[in-house]
């Protein structure tokens, strides 16, 4: 399993994954679910991939042999708006899923894979597209900011608390990112680190930074120690008490009887 | 859908649930999924449940009659330890799901229901199973001082960091099964208000505190008003800066270079 998630404000995009792969317990390996494509002043994009590994890999493949080949044919490098480059990212998909479950008829693998795209074109808003595995995309809205792949239940409710598109600065996005990636992993071993994070700020058409997190870089570690004592502290000192219990500070709420 | 949680710290046991009974988006109902069963100074019972309706309704019907019929017969009242009352209630659970598979054989209903059977009987330590469709059961540990049944994953992180056996008290535990509840409202509709909440103290063999909990419950809609000023409080202050922010207060921590 995977989980990655990508938050669009208005400051700008904030991309995150863990880079475990588990082909059942037995079997964990790590491979990185961040990808970028960058002409900087000109175009970025992100993608974040979640389901079967060989799929995306075959997606990004022929990305890449498009991005590097024929100026004159349709890919990242040449499509106009950020619609058609999800568009064409979902076309790649299907294809790769298509050729092989031809090839896997008898087999009972799932070739399925889902992923976001997202970026920016000059001349163009920022933007942030689900494709799934049919081909087909969803965009984040105002009322939507973030858009998650894989092991999403985890790290939601910290998504859904914390992140306003107009109210959330860049570096708040990023920070709740890396918390909700942390729950997720706390929470599933299917998802692990190290982890990797883009930041594109708005109108920059470059990634302004591009990290990977283990558990002991120093910024990590510290934003896992200050979370778990922060809300450690919020627990013992600042939720109301019920109202048996002892407490000099607050005024305790009566409750309902039963 | 539903969520419901039991937590065993070394003061006693917490048990919490929501109320929304789901049979499709557009069949959403209110039943108590929290029950209890209580001979205050000798045994205390409490039993949450999930999954199918009427299964879980029968069962509880059938350990009343058990509960208010033969004194000899096995029940409730009579069984002498913990152990047996959750395979007592696993063989009640099993029956029921027999009997209407039986009777559905056509349908593709699933009749199967998940269940948490907690309290204590006088002279045994509290004790938490969850008892699964098949009759099996499992206990907590120190290890793993909570059980859950439904839809688990949101409600998860929190008590992942903040539940601590030997260490979190009885209110903070009752706290962090409503903080748990709340955050899987908030990201998933099928789990909704109001809640039901019983804390048993050890040894009280009585449930101390029997809350019924809406939105609008002062100390409810307090807890919640106080919990999400409290994480952006912290996300807004207490988390490491990124080395490339302005941040008077803290010593910015290096990031490795990509």
């Amino acid at each position: 399993m995977t989980y990655c998630v990508a938050i669009k404000v208005n400051d700008g995009l904030v991309f995150a994954g863990d880079t475990r792969t588990t082909a059942g317990v037995d079997d964990v390996r790590s491979h990185p679910k961040l990808h970028t494509f960058e002409l900087p002043g000109e175009r970025v994009f992100v993608l974040l991939s979640a389901g079967n590994l060989a799929t995306t890999q075959a997606v990004l493949n022929h990305a890449w042999r498009d991005w590097n080949g024929d100026p004159g044919g349709v890919s990242l490098r040449s499509v106009r708006h950020m619609y058609d480059a999800a568009e064409y990212i979902g076309q790649l998909l299907v294809r790769s899923q298509r050729d092989f479950s031809q090839g896997g008829q008898y087999s009972n693998v799932d070739f399925r894979a889902t992923l976001i795209l997202g970026g920016q074109i000059l001349g163009e808003e920022p933007a942030l597209y689900l494709i799934y595995p049919e081909g087909n995309c969803i965009a984040t809205s105002p009322e939507t900011p973030y858009l998650q792949i894989g092991e999403s239940k985890y790290g939601k409710p910290i998504l859904d608390r914390m992140i306003k598109m107009s109210q959330t600065s860049l570096e708040d996005a990023a920070r709740c990112a890396l918390v909700s990636l942390d729950s997720t992993m706390k929470s599933n071993l299917t998802v692990g680190p190290p982890l990797d994070m883009a930041i594109l700020p708005r109108d920059a058409l470059a990634i302004a930074h591009r990290l990977r997190l283990d558990l002991d870089t120093p910024y990590y570690a510290a934003l896992k120690k200050a979370w778990g004592e922060q809300l450690e502290k919020v627990f013992r000192e600042a939720l109301p008490k019920f109202e048996w219990e002892p407490d000099p500070n607050q005024q305790n709420l009566p409750l309902p009887p039963q």
